[in-house]
């Protein structure tokens, strides 16, 4: 493997991680190897949220939603007194935390529905532009993790197409990660609510429905990648629990396969977290990494950046 | 355009049809046109029955579920006295047809679920390389149409990717659509019924469940191609009335944009059926295509030969 190559992954400390990694790439993408892989089967997974971007204090695509419910109670006085949306307009996250699943699945419907397709594009565009995380005061898109970046860059220079699949909304990561991580829409898969088809005066729409339709997490995700590319992936990356049956369904393939975890022990430059946290939990899945020789990245000691305006100051 | 361009639809007789093609594909590929398109928003969507090969005297998905009733009739002595199965294993379609859509879908779940998706593959893999044609006698595979199969790989020279977007099962599709049409099974669209992930001993598997999960006709179509590509299509070519809210969707679009519908004219070489045929019913998506301008492509008149076999004999 060239200098060249190497040097794709500059914010990477030297390290087992690095190393691990670079290994894969040379095992699969040898010509002549007994485990090289064509390039149509070079497929790489990853989570979005830990593992592409930051999803502290709490998942980004849940602050899209609480802003939304103060966008919108404009429109729903009822909302003053009902919750859970009377504690969103409270500033009470405790309160909504303590409806449980089901008021989030509340809020997340009524936020994510009620309009077309290009409607909730153009509402997530607008968010995505103006909004800025709570304690860095960043655009949540300069959030993201410039070592994981390079990794998506490297894998497409060794012929890899690189899917999210991330519990996240689909419609809502796809109007953004294209700009921010060069990954096309097609290749985002993530958890959905339904929509109708409609013919308008104006032209056909997709009316968004406040309807789960598929929730691409856990033992969604080998079922959403399986539904979406057809293909075992090559490579997958996740932080979290979540994250297990799509890290096992890779491990399962025939033949060399990376199975990597983004483990949050930087308390300094990120957030530390892991066995204990309601937000990106990561207990079993390291148990099994540890267990099965996944790599796990240890971001205080691996990562020379973690994100990337810290390579322009 | 070049001869070279020319002569990639050698099957095609010089007529409307073709010339619609050319002329599209010369306004979105030409640089410095103002109607030009980048590669990356270059899709192609094309149903599969009755528009890449043929679909009488009915789907063939459905002769493969009714052989597999056949197959599984000795693990189930209580079919012979129980409708639908009876008529299936009696060979009495129009008993099995009296029983409607409820009955179809009976057979279709107990067909096509209870198995992992890679034994569903290979039960299929089987089946597509030893079933024969009841009239023809030809394999299923070969019953393809040549001019559509010279217009995928016209389109995919000219830097397109080819979706198949059809009512028939993903899962059914995925296993042979590669080898004989081109298409990587993450340019499958199609409709699938529950798959629940599982680790068993062996490893984990997904487990095909009897129940619908997306039936991708009519209204679904566009709703499958803004779920699986998130990108409007430039090209469309259906065959039917279950194509027509795909072709409107497309046509919706900024700029050129294809659509196409396969007339089927040709009793001598094919079957010819439109306005009152049970199965590839073509009657309000003709009128609209008419209406419209939309390329309607009289098969008879219009295509050298139907089936690659006539090019070699």
């Amino acid at each position: 493997m060239s200098t060249q190559d190497k040097v794709q992954l500059p914010s990477w400390n030297e390290g087992a991680s690095k190393a691990s990694i670079f290994r894969f790439l040379e095992a699969v993408t040898s010509k002549g190897s007994a485990t090289f892989v064509p390039p149509l089967d070079r497929i790489a997974v990853f989570d979005n949220d830990g593992t592409l971007w930051s999803e502290k204090p709490f998942y980004f695509q849940l602050i899209f939603a609480l802003d939304r419910v103060k966008a919108l109670a404009g429109q729903h006085p009822e909302w003053q007194e009902q919750q859970p949306f009377k504690a969103v307009l409270e500033g009470n996250i405790g309160g909504v935390l303590a409806g449980g699943l089901k008021a989030l699945i509340e809020i997340l419907l009524v936020t994510h529905a009620g309009n077309t397709s290009e409607e909730f594009e153009q509402i997530v565009l607008d968010w995505i532009a103006s909004a800025r995380h709570p304690t860095t005061g960043r655009p949540y898109t300069e959030m993201i993790y410039q070592p994981m970046l390079e990794l998506l860059n490297t894998l497409q220079a060794h012929g890899f197409r690189n899917y999210i699949v991330s519990g996240g909304g689909i419609e809502f990561m796809r109007a953004w990660v294209e700009d921010v991580y060069g990954i096309p829409p097609e290749q985002v898969i993530g958890s959905s609510i339904e929509t109708r088809f409609e013919m308008r005066d104006s032209g056909p729409v997709l009316v968004r429905l406040p309807k789960v339709d598929f929730v691409d997490d856990s033992e969604g995700k080998p079922v959403g990648i399986h539904k979406f590319i057809g293909r075992r992936p090559l490579l997958a990356f996740g932080n979290s629990d979540g994250d297990l049956e799509m890290l096992q369904w890779t491990a399962a393939g025939d033949g060399p396969h990376f199975m990597g975890l983004v483990h949050h022990t930087d308390a300094e430059r990120e957030w530390a977290y892991d066995r204990e946290s309601p937000v990106g939990q990561l207990d079993k899945a390291l148990d099994e990494a540890r267990a099965k020789g996944w790599t796990v990245v240890d971001m205080a000691r691996e990562w020379r950046v973690v994100y990337p305006w810290e390579t322009s100051s």
